[in-house]
């Protein structure tokens, strides 16, 4: 066998290895930063909307404060409806023909989109997670999950952590201030985010549990175990009630 | 009448003049920074996009460099069209399932449907342009103009500017590291993005003729004067060319 035949096989396998390791867990990466950054597009176009609308009628902006529902609510309902429902005598707000009214809108409308694209990748995120690591999915829902395999970089690394590096996952900056200047140690890190957690008084208790029993889903899941969220999550609402 | 009735009408009128002192230039402030925005909102969707896709057909991505066309291409054509219209032989990219495809795509759609805003939102602003300033929209075209009334913060200060100024907006970071250090002056600002200039050898020069231009042609367009934009386009023709 010559020498370039040799040459070629090798790429052809190595192309293969390569397309083998794309694992589940890869997805999730992918589809929980995708989630992370439409709503960043989102917002994005809302402060601007916000800006756009408080020339037209500046008083409803100020007391709406949620973005998704501000956008939808003026989409629905024009600023006669608007002002008529929250009692606004008068408004700052200019008169501005129905054009210049309708490209406002048309934002509005492109920042809703987004908003439909997040929730359709949300349940999409949602079957992968069960799919991929339905243990840890049992304990932290979909979200928290996934961005735990995110920032571990992959569902094996993720297994490979104890439970401490677990807990803390999120919360990196804050832990190397704490190693450099004797800053108060963090306590918890992305797993803030989880209602047990947010929801507790002594939140870093809390959160050192929760991540025991992430650490075991996480290796159960990685190896292929039985399972066990139902379980582990029992456990859980046993010590500190439902959520 | 009393002090409450004074406040009160005082109140009114106060709001009254807010109302009255939006301009049509504040809508094309708004107008072009969403067309800004919803560009850089796209950006941010197409970036996720190619890193995802790259799982799954990664030599696509890498050979279509404009982030437009290659949403468009993968919404209309799938891995195998592709790969045989660009005659990969293999590629390294992971066999995926229907549906983590589909999410993948409908990331893409997303970031198609920002492209089409940004289309409409480019048709609104010309309009407008040609509403408000439609001397300097002669010379400069939409976007050019849009951008330099966003920067001069409206079309009263844009007409108030020497020709000087005008050759410089855009450019206030390097004009005050040249005011500071001595570093070489900048020569045009957000003016480099017309093509008379950016097709030029001297751009200096060019640059500095179309803000003299503009600068006649904004105190037109200020003080409501008679349409002078074809002469003062043809005078450019005359000295540099067709554009």
């Amino acid at each position: 066998m010559d020498r370039s035949r040799i040459r070629e096989r090798c790429i052809r396998t190595t192309k293969q290895r390569i397309r083998e390791s794309v694992k589940d867990d890869n997805l999730v990466i992918q589809a929980v930063s995708s989630i992370e950054e439409v709503t960043k597009a989102a917002n994005i176009l809302i402060r601007r909307l916000r800006e756009w609308y408080e020339l037209y009628l500046p008083e409803f902006s100020r007391k709406v404060k949620d973005n998704q529902r501000f956008s939808q609510l003026i989409l629905e309902k024009d600023k006669k409806a608007l002002m008529k429902e929250h009692k606004f005598r008068d408004t700052m707000g200019a008169d501005l023909p129905k054009q210049d009214v309708d490209a406002m809108l048309a934002l509005a409308a492109g920042a809703q989109r987004l908003y439909e694209l997040k929730k359709s990748q949300e349940d999409y995120l949602e079957k992968l997670m069960k799919r991929t690591a339905p243990n840890v999915h049992a304990i932290t829902g979909t979200l928290i999950g996934a961005k735990l395999i995110a920032i571990a970089g992959s569902l094996k690394e993720l297994s490979l952590f104890p439970a401490s590096t677990v807990q803390l996952l999120g919360a990196e900056k804050a832990l190397f201030r704490h190693m450099r200047t004797g800053a108060k140690s963090p306590k918890y890190g992305i797993l803030h985010e989880h209602p047990l957690v947010s929801q507790s008084r002594d939140k870093g208790k809390v959160a050192r549990m929760l991540a025991d029993k992430i650490s075991i889903a996480s290796k159960v899941d990685y190896f292929k175990g039985d399972y066990v969220g139902d379980k582990l999550r029992k456990e859980l609402v046993q010590r500190f009630g439902e959520w």
